[in-house]
């Protein structure tokens, strides 16, 4: 099913899996994993639930595909030529999501989740693997150019950009500004080029 | 009746004081703010209900108490002659707590709490008032010895530092290690030296 809407990309089925991953995201974002069903996402979908059933034939299973399809669609990897602006603009973009009410409140329901559940646990791990892996790439590319010191970990400099962002909407309560989104990127920056990141 | 508690710090009040503000921290751990009463805590406490009642009159302003009082605690503000190593002390006491069961548990009973209420958000918003400004010695001396910039923001220093921990614990769900503890500390260090948090 996948191949096939791979092959047809405006097709109808495309359109039924954009509604469907978008609906299961909202589902989560307001009622939680527990509360929600194959039922109740179909029908926010606005489709059959013997086609939800048919394709993805579980609960965790469509909840694992939508966050895995949300992970891939929130990556675009900058390319700026500077591994300064290419993390700033990464930051902003955890910070837009982070900081919507849409993007809080599922996050804060995955979290809650993943607390409480191990198949919501290796669904987020899977998450974070699928981001990190497409993120890699700017860490990858400033060590080439010289700008960061060999052997520097993507995932330190990632989780260095991340964690001030998360804190705020988690720990502290307070709002995410743009500002504080350059912040932590500039401080995962500085943190990187002294070494703190690198084993090499 | 603080002042009683201070006058006679080895006396029955006191041993009271410290049996039921121990029990709130552990009623709040095990169960969250909206299962628990001054009744389940007095009966954690061993000590009788109406001598709760008496003395801190309502539940909300008994777990106030007991945070604060536990934030205090918490901060043995090191002053080691460094702001390499006192940071990474710092660090450290933030690792075991968050890595403790006990204090994992506190965290996330008291993070979903204030998730949830505006009273428990404001006891919260007091417990980072109270902890960062004990705290803020540590970057005042460190610019006076010259080994920060003018300007240095204390709160600004101290998120970087936590940030991390808190991020490992409510989101990637990592074990924290102390190493963890010192990789942040050296990257809040890094970026503080770098001008980061500096408003000057």
């Amino acid at each position: 099913m996948t191949a096939s809407t791979t092959r047809r990309p405006g097709g109808r089925t495309a359109r039924n899996t954009a509604a469907v991953f978008t609906a299961t995201v909202d589902e989560l974002a307001d009622r939680g994993f527990d509360e929600i069903s194959i039922e109740s996402i179909a029908a926010r979908a606005g489709v059959h639930k013997t086609t939800v059933y048919r394709r993805w034939g579980s609960k965790t299973e469509l909840v694992r595909q939508a966050l895995a399809a949300t992970a891939q669609s929130m990556i675009e990897v900058p390319d700026t030529g500077t591994v300064g602006e290419d993390l700033r603009l990464l930051s902003r973009a955890v910070q837009a999501t982070l900081g919507s009410p849409r993007g809080a409140a599922t996050t804060r329901s995955v979290l809650a989740g993943a607390a409480a559940s191990p198949e919501i646990r290796a669904m987020m791990a899977r998450f974070w693997d699928t981001r990190l892996a497409a993120i890699a790439a700017i860490i990858d590319r400033a060590v080439a150019r010289g700008e960061l010191p060999a052997g520097t970990e993507p995932s330190g400099v990632m989780h260095a950009v991340a964690a001030p962002l998360y804190y705020r909407l988690l720990v502290t309560g307070e709002p995410l500004t743009p500002e504080d989104a350059d912040e932590s990127a500039a401080a995962a920056l500085a943190a990187a080029r002294a070494g703190v990141f690198s084993r090499a």
